[in-house]
């Protein structure tokens, strides 16, 4: 099929879906929660992961005041719940509070732990850096939540036991066909 | 149930699924072609990606060169062509010849358009900046490529009429559940 070839970039939801995250943070009582779809593993060792946040968020606020943030997934189950986060602020209102958001004790930081999420990073803060409309937030991953069942014994998502929550944009959320999975190991089609 | 709260990070896969990206490049006639899990949107004005690369490869390197890179995404019935260009290294061959991948002119740079791909990003190198054991590579998207036919109205993949490819982790590929697409939007649910 052709291909149309822009220089006018748009929206740019093409390299959609992501899995939905929901962003926590909690500095000195006052706390927060928020939708974040740009977000990313970037390194091993240490285990660093990074998301993109508006500077205006409350947020970012926090996440400056504190130096910790927490990075949540939830199931397809509870996407309503990254819906509600994610469409409202957190300023004038607890969204804790408001939508009934029920939380875990963390380990190693203070950062909100939600209760629905199968898998959760506690981050320290190690860097923020200024990119375009967005402030790309790093943190070392120091404390790892998940529920073992939903795992296989290779630590990827068991599908069977669980459906991840994506956004595929424009507010819309989806999970994945687990019938559809494959291996496709590198021994045979890195050598073909 | 029960969560496993730990201090050992290990592969850290709960994050994932992840769309596969075939991450592109061409310095001067020297090209490549690898796959790319940990990448996102880091800002809409300017557009801008962010993809974590090792920084011994190849890939790398021409990036540096070219200050160029391009970001492509192909279709599931594709996802071989990202596991074969996932499972071996460019330096000593051409991945284009070897598994036969063909491409397409680009609008605004040099970097390879995969003709597979339903959307691709062309990027020129604005940041790079180390994070542990990956450069976090930062472009400006400077001109995309997609298939009008299937996206929505509003700019979202239209899973009637593509499957996207996803990366589970530990090389198991999987795609979206087309039937499962719900709009939650911010209207209700941010202000239930």
């Amino acid at each position: 099929m052709p291909k149309i070839k822009s220089e006018e970039v748009g929206e740019f939801y093409q390299h959609y879906p992501k899995v939905a995250a929901v962003l926590t943070v909690n500095a000195g009582g006052k706390r927060n929660a928020m939708a974040a779809a740009w977000h990313s593993a970037i390194s091993f060792k240490p285990p660093l992961y990074g998301v993109a946040v508006a500077p205006k968020r409350f947020t970012y606020q926090l996440i400056l005041e504190s130096k910790e943030f927490g990075i949540n997934f939830v199931p397809f189950e509870a996407a309503e719940l990254v819906a509600s986060v994610g469409g409202s602020g957190g300023k004038e209102i607890d969204k804790f509070i408001k939508f009934d958001i029920a939380e875990e004790k963390s380990l190693k930081t203070s950062v909100p732990i939600l209760k629905d999420a199968y898998a959760a990073y506690e981050c320290k803060l190690v860097d923020n850096r200024t990119y375009g409309d967005h402030v790309w937030v790093v943190g070392e991953i120091v404390a790892v939540h998940f529920i073992d069942d939903v795992l296989t014994s290779k630590g990827t998502l068991d599908l069977d036991r669980l459906k991840p929550t994506l956004y595929l944009g424009a507010e819309f959320y989806m999970t994945t066909d687990r019938e559809s999975v494959r291996l496709l190991d590198r021994n045979t089609y890195g050598r073909r």
